[in-house]
């Protein structure tokens, strides 16, 4: 059973204000919950249906049992699925360290789904940084942890005014642009950023200038452009793997 | 304004059904009306706010100016964006030819999302044709044409019951499976089939016993999988760039 004031708090974890306040997120469905729960101490609260609770007897963080309509109440996708996470926010280890590994920097990335598997991707190609510039969209928006898949417990994310952020003289910065060198002949890259722009606009100034090593998916077809997701792991695949 | 009749006639083609019988389908927004008026004699009818008719006044089909509350009843986006598009859906030239080109197969692809970026790295990569199992969404699901960004007017696709097609024993047939080949050194392929399975199933039975190339996108960090769409575009880029 659900009290008025839970679903009324489960349901400001909604909006990033109250999100933030209260450095939690929202994380929901089995194969999520299991990843929180494996990866991290940071687990609150659980609030699940009977069938979740009796497949996941062994959980040491305190349970609430509901029922499918107060899951639906407090979920905010469009099939809940058996149980909703209250996780605390990750507070990443101090500033990044740009000088000994890629690090990816997101300049306006707006779409939840897009920002989501470019953390997933991320994790798959062992990225730990990522910086966002602060009009990107919440990383603990719940679409954007659902499409994450876990990751989001996994890669370090910070917000910055890429407006005044200086990764440094000594830094190659990569970008994704038009005219730049084929990114399949770039080779294997250790160290550096790789910045992906806004899914419209692309890397906007000042960032823009700031890129050394213009970078390009070279186009045979038609399209006009590829989704900004598509082309962080295109990338990233390549100068990961040389 | 819109007729009763109309206004359920544009909302009925938002089910395959309807959608099918009629072989027409809705596009959405500005940019996509663009792309299908430039690229295709197909344009039905268009329905549009005063703001799109006063910056399109050259177009060449029917136009019925709609009030932005209309609007709102027949888009299928959260957010309509002045235009929506009835549209012929293309009939592909005839059966895939598959000896001469890279091929996409879909096995059970169920994400609009998926499905329509899919469409747009084909698009993007010069990939002309797609096979879908029976089972993978609706190409002229809304979602997937607005995902497409105009491709699907250029990229052909059939659906194919998998269970039954047989590609012809000289073709090589490339699979994305958890321990084939590096794709980073698989090299530049000019022919075959590239096969990307489900989104939680991967590749099926009995179309995983045809892959005669397993290949694989090596993963270093620990997210435990890639998303569809993003395996395809690293995959594709990698055969078509070597």
């Amino acid at each position: 059973m659900l009290t008025k004031n839970e679903l009324k708090y489960i349901q400001s974890l909604g909006h990033k204000k109250e999100r933030d306040q209260a450095s939690l997120f929202i994380a929901e469905g089995p194969k999520l919950a299991e990843e929180l729960l494996h990866n991290q101490p940071g687990v609150q609260h659980i609030y699940a249906t009977r069938e979740w609770i009796e497949k996941n007897t062994a959980v040491k963080v305190p349970v609430s049992e509901i029922s499918a309509v107060e899951l639906s109440r407090i979920s905010q996708l469009q099939t809940p699925h058996e149980v909703v996470v209250i996780a605390n926010q990750r507070t990443p280890p101090g500033e990044p360290v740009l000088n000994d590994q890629l690090t990816i920097v997101l300049d306006g990335i707006q779409d939840p789904g897009n920002m989501g598997t470019i953390i997933r991707i991320a994790d798959w190609f062992n990225v730990q940084q990522i910086i966002c510039s602060n009009d990107c969209v919440d990383i603990y928006n719940a679409k954007v942890v659902q499409s994450t898949m876990g990751s989001i417990m996994r890669v370090n994310c910070w917000y910055k005014d890429l407006n005044h952020w200086e990764p440094g003289v000594d830094i190659n910065v990569y970008g994704a642009l038009l005219n730049g060198k084929n990114i399949y002949s770039v080779g294997k890259v250790n160290e550096g950023l790789l910045v992906i722009g806004n899914e419209s606009k692309g890397i906007r100034e000042p960032f823009i200038s700031k890129i050394t090593h213009p970078v390009t998916i070279p186009k045979v077809g038609k399209a006009e452009s590829l989704n900004a997701a598509i082309a962080t792991g295109i990338i990233v695949g390549c100068l990961v793997n040389g």
